[in-house]
Formats: C-alpha cells, sequence, structure tokens
C-alpha cells in the first residue's frame, strides 16, 4: 500500500497547488513580498496580515524529510514536528526556505524545543503562550506577546503596522473564519451535503495561498454551488454513512491514512474538530473594539488546544458538536508522541462514554506501517456503529 | 538481571529509609502532621514549611506501579510521570496516599496532563510555570503563583503564613543546599572523596524525611567525617576512575541501571547536574529581603530546567561544572518521551563537542529490558575516556 492509493481523489487538486505555489513563492518574493511561516493555530495572523506578509502555512504534512530530520531530533517524536524541522534542513519546503521570518509559540514541549535547533536554520521568533486561560494574567501576558511581536516585526523589516492595518486584516480573517464555518455547517444536513475529505483537502490548499481574500471567495463560491446542488437533490454522501467526529491532533498529514479510510469504510466525516476545525474557526475578532491588537490577542487565547490545562472547554465543546451534527461516533487521532492530545484524550473518552457516544482514539503518524491496522480498527469501529 | 543485582550497596539504607518512611507517615498524620507531595524541583519548598506542611517528593522511581498507569495513561509517556501516577492509583505510596494535597506545576507537557487525572484520585493544586525566564512579565507571574498557592493553603487548610515563617523556612533550605553543595564539592578533589552513588542514594533518602534540618545536620555530619577520611588518607576512589559528570532528567529512577553502572565500569560521578545536583542547588533564596515571598520565587526561577525555552544557560552552566570538577566524560540521562531534555540534548552534545568533551547520551526509562544494552554503552563510552 502507498501512500498515494490513500489519498483522496481530489488530492492531486492539492498536490497542484503545492506545485504552484512554489513557483508562485519565488514570484513572490523576487516582486517584493515577504512570507512569514506559521506553525500553529495560535499564531496571530492579523498581525502578520498587517505587516504585508504573507502567511504560510509549515506543519509538515508528510513523511519525506522524517529521516532526514531525525539526524537532530529524537526518532520518539511526533511527526508534524519532524516533518517541519526536516523540510527546513533539507530546503526542499520552498515556503520555508523562501521564508523571511517563522513564527513560533511555546505550545507544546516538541515545538518549543525544536525552534531552538530550527533558529540555526532559519530566523524564528517564538511567542510565549500562556499555560492555561484560567489565570487573571493569562490575558495581559498573551496581548504582551502580540506587543512584542509587533514591535519585533517593525523593528526586524523597518516597517510601521497601524491599528488601520490590524482592523481591516481581522475583518478579512473573520470572513474567511466565516467562510469555512459555512462550509462546516453543510455538514449538519442529513445526509451531509460534502464529502468530509473534499473540505479537507480544500481547506488544507488554502493555507498555501498568499491571498486570504481569493480563499475565501473560494470557499463561499463552492458553499453556493454545493447548497444548490444539494437544493437539487444530489446526494455526494448516502444517507446510511455513518456520521463521524475527527478531533485530536492536527488531521492534515492524515488525510489519507484516516480520513479517506473513514469515508471509504462507510464512514463521512461530518466535523472536523482539530485545530483547523468548528472549534477555531468560529472564535472571531471583535473588529469594534478600540484596542483592536488586544481583541486579536483575546481571540486567539480562546482557542482551545491540549496544551492548555486545565482544557474542559475543548472537551465540552467537542460533546456539544457531537449533537449539533448529530455524530454517530467520535475517532480521535493522536499523533504519534503527542503527549498533550494523548493524555487529554482518557478524559475525551471517558466524556464520551458518559454521553454514550462511541469514541475510538488513533495513535499513528506519517509513515505507511499500520495503515492495515488503522484501516481494519476504523473498519470495525464504524460497523459497530 | 534483576533490578536489586544492580543497586549502588547502600541502596538497603535508602529501602530501609522508605520502609521507616511508611510507618512514619503513618505515625505523623496520626499525630496531626499534614503531607504535601511535590514532583519538581520548582515547588517553592519553603511556603509549604512555613505552613508547616512536610513536603515530600512523590516522583515514581521504579517500575512497580507503572503496568496500573499505563491503563489510564499511554505507553509512550516518561517513567517518572506514570510511576508517580501508578502509585496513586495503586495506593500503595504511603506518601501519595497520605499527602493532604499534591503541588505540581506545569513545567512538561506529560504532567501537566497527567495532573488533569490525578486531580480525579487527590488533591491536586497546579502551579502555572512560565515558559521561560527572559520575558519582563516572568519573575512577576511566577510571584502571583507564589501567592495564589499561599492562598491556596491558607484558605484550604484555614492557616495564616506570616513572613517571619517563610524567612525561617528559607533560611533552613538554605542551609539544606548549603550542606548538599558541600557534599557535591568533596567530588571536586582528585581522586573525589566519594562514590557519586553513595550521595545520590544518600540524597534521595533525604526527601522522604519529615524534618529538614535533620536531613541538613546528616549530611553535614557526612560531610566532616569523609573530609576527615580523607585527609587521613583514605581513598575510597581510585585515582584512574573516569570522571563523569551525570546530567539530563532526574537521576533517582536509574541510580541502579545508570549510575551504579558507571562506578562498577571504571567511572565515577563526580558532578551530578539533574534537577537536584548543582545547578538547582547552588541557587539560594536571599533571606535578607523584605518581601520574603518574591525572593522564594525568584529564587526559583532561575532553575534551568529543559522545559524552559530558551534555556542556555543550563548548557553554559554544565559545560563549566565539567571544567570545575575536571570531567573526563559527560553522560545524558533522558528518560523515554521526556521531549524536553530529549531535544536539548542535541544542543548539549554538539556544545561538548566544541569544547573537547566527550559526551554520551542515553535515552532509558525504569525497566530492565536494556540494561546489558546500557552496560555496554557505558563500558565502550569509559574505555574511550
Amino acid at each position: 500500500m502507498t501512500q498515494s492509493q490513500l489519498l483522496p481523489s481530489n488530492f492531486d487538486e492539492f498536490l497542484d497547488a503545492r506545485k504552484e505555489g512554489f513557483i508562485a513563492a519565488k514570484e513572490f518574493k523576487e516582486n517584493g513580498g515577504r512570507i512569514a511561516g506559521c506553525l500553529c493555530s495560535y499564531t496571530p495572523l492579523e498581525v502578520l496580515d498587517a505587516a504585508g506578509f504573507a502567511a504560510i502555512g509549515l506543519c509538515g504534512i508528510d513523511n519525506e524529510t522524517i529521516p532526514d530530520a531525525e539526524a537532530d531530533l529524537p526518532k520518539n517524536l511526533c511527526p508534524l514536528i519532524k516533518g517541519t524541522y526536516g523540510y527546513a534542513l533539507t530546503q526542499k519546503c520552498p515556503y520555508t526556505y523562501f521564508a523571511d521570518i517563522i513564527i513560533g509559540e511555546t505550545t507544546c514541549d516538541g515545538k518549543k524545543k525544536m525552534y531552538e535547533l530550527l533558529a540555526d536554520l532559519k530566523d524564528v521568533h517564538v511567542m510565549q503562550l500562556p499555560q492555561a486561560q484560567n489565570r487573571s494574567y493569562a490575558k495581559e501576558i498573551w496581548r504582551e506577546e502580540l506587543r512584542i511581536l509587533k514591535q519585533t516585526l517593525e523593528e526586524k523589516f523597518q516597517l510601521t503596522i497601524t491599528d488601520e492595518q490590524l482592523r481591516e486584516a481581522a475583518e478579512k480573517r473573520n470572513r474567511y473564519r466565516q467562510a469555512v464555518t459555512s462550509m462546516y455547517a453543510l455538514q449538519k444536513n442529513v445526509p451531509p451535503v460534502l464529502k468530509g475529505t473534499e473540505i479537507m483537502v480544500k481547506l488544507l490548499k488554502g493555507t498555501f495561498h498568499f491571498e486570504i481574500d481569493k480563499v475565501s471567495t473560494g470557499i463561499e463560491q463552492r458553499v453556493i454551488e454545493a447548497q444548490k446542488a444539494y437544493a437539487q437533490g444530489e446526494r455526494p454522501v448516502h444517507q446510511d454513512e455513518k456520521r463521524i467526529l475527527l478531533t485530536g491532533c492536527p488531521a492534515g498529514g492524515v488525510i489519507g491514512k484516516v480520513a479517506t479510510t473513514i469515508e471509504d469504510s462507510g464512514g463521512v466525516i461530518v466535523c472536523l474538530d482539530d485545530c483547523s476545525g468548528v472549534r477555531t474557526m468560529k472564535q472571531m475578532v471583535d473588529t469594534e473594539t478600540d484596542a483592536i491588537l488586544n481583541a486579536i490577542a483575546d481571540r486567539y487565547l480562546r482557542i482551545h488546544c491540549s496544551v492548555m490545562s486545565p482544557n474542559e472547554d475543548r472537551i465540552e465543546n467537542t460533546m456539544e458538536m457531537a449533537k449539533e451534527y448529530q455524530a454517530d461516533g467520535i475517532i480521535e487521532i493522536v499523533l504519534s508522541a503527542c503527549h498533550t492530545f494523548n493524555i487529554e484524550s482518557e478524559r475525551v473518552r471517558r466524556r464520551a462514554q458518559e454521553m454514550g457516544i462511541p469514541y475510538m482514539q488513533l495513535e499513528t503518524d506519517y509513515s505507511t506501517t499500520d495503515v492495515g491496522q488503522i484501516q481494519t480498527r476504523i473498519a470495525a469501529f464504524i460497523e459497530m456503529l
């Protein structure tokens, strides 16, 4: 079984976008554009947008450079982190290669320590994320981190970031979030309007684009098209398909291995609950606030990732989403060696059990060695629903 | 090879202390004493001392309850964390069992998320450690965390913690640190005054004692005795033994597997550089300061653990210690799945190479499965020095 056999049918579209992105990145830079590499949903993209940077996601989503990364990093580390570092080390990712700066956050242990090594290869600015939202000072120190980021960009690149630019950026990002949320909401229908993998690939593709407004337009158009087709009776998903809520670690690197397998095994992903999913996208920046930089900071601090402790709100939100999207079952992806999601998954499992929602945790990485096992487990889980 | 065959000759002394501790814990509680369980060198012990608690180290240091812990926690997690949780779950550790409260810190991902599960079993208070020391607000938020701890203890246990009590506690803890530092300093001699394993076991034993002053007295007496014997020509360590600096993760759980093996293979541990080692113990509280709680907070924030990022000072300190203690080589212990020390070890390795100091990293856990491999690697490393 090769990786390509596992990919959703529209995955070529994503690969093409990536290839085009390589050429586009070079041209973009040659025309004076600046690229900021990002790795996390906590990165305050509005600050980068306002500074005139194209914010591009650099998370490693395949196995290609992991063996190279393992020369410097432990084997026993999350594949996303190793992949990201590997692409920087081998210079095989043009976005990383062309990035003027990489913005990191002290989210998990693996990433925060990897950045120290990455800083030998690239210009890296690390933001210090509070350990939790439940302290009176948390909001203030995160706002301070955004001020430090703004100041760093201004000094390093000799520019000025105005409130007006920040507000405009927030409006554009809110529009994007609204578009994504509308696309996710299509799946509340029974049967859902789209295959979950189509949505996942489309959104992943958007993270490699330089102009957020064009991405938003593309999503909005697809939502309208899909709604129209559905109203006219098109049903790309059969009503017997089991409705799955996909939660846990970032799923971009296992769309083939996990998401496609779900949708090839009698299931359909109706709710994406990873860090680019519903729980993050429904958080909007309050663009009416005077202190716009603070409003941006506050929006990001509301995100519920397992790196936060306590993180009850994520679990409660997942359960609410399961009801709202009428999920038949929850599948949680844990990327190997991701301690925070791995440990938290025990609490998600318990809560799902209390709620009477079938739950399965899958620990996996970007390799193909466990494909057979994953397929068997997913098929058995869906059959049981 | 069983675990007991691997233990240093004075390990029985430690086991006896633990057994006695079990009985002592019960009596201590029956006489109205209170126990606070601690897991980390960042725990501000003075606050617990001042509140009248006996602060006891609860870090899991053996394999016994790890299989039980793995029912709730991932297999791929640091043995110290699994062991700690396992002892709470199985109620096999009287210190954990009798603890009125457990004080945790958001140090590493594994611990901070484990505490969420531990809180279902025991009363746990988690302090939020800043992600690094290099922010202007870091000191202030850590001081705030100490105020929150103080207030929590006062409210929960209906007591008042005075500055006088805090100052007295700091003086006692400083005395202990001074005693430990003097014991460590014995090893600067060529040949060193003591076996490194004797020091490690003696200090580990002290962490299960209820009265810090008695522990300090015991250490001070042993230092005087050892100095006297050395002056009279006693040489418990041969001058040809290779001088090893032991750094990395907490070594308490691998004294048998690693430290004893080093000293049975032609080496001697002259410098202990883990979290109970020189780098932590030489940090004193400034007891002359008016705001004593702040002074205590500031002392703890100066500790260099790999959970901090950046953490240059730890690496530089290790190199200085290697020179000061005339180390022939550095051995770094990484407990399985400890991402922060594991990733940071690459930078320690590079720095040691620059300094021309032979370096070896050992990734291990509390099991006996890799004993043969560890012994072979240590013997080969020491032979090469």
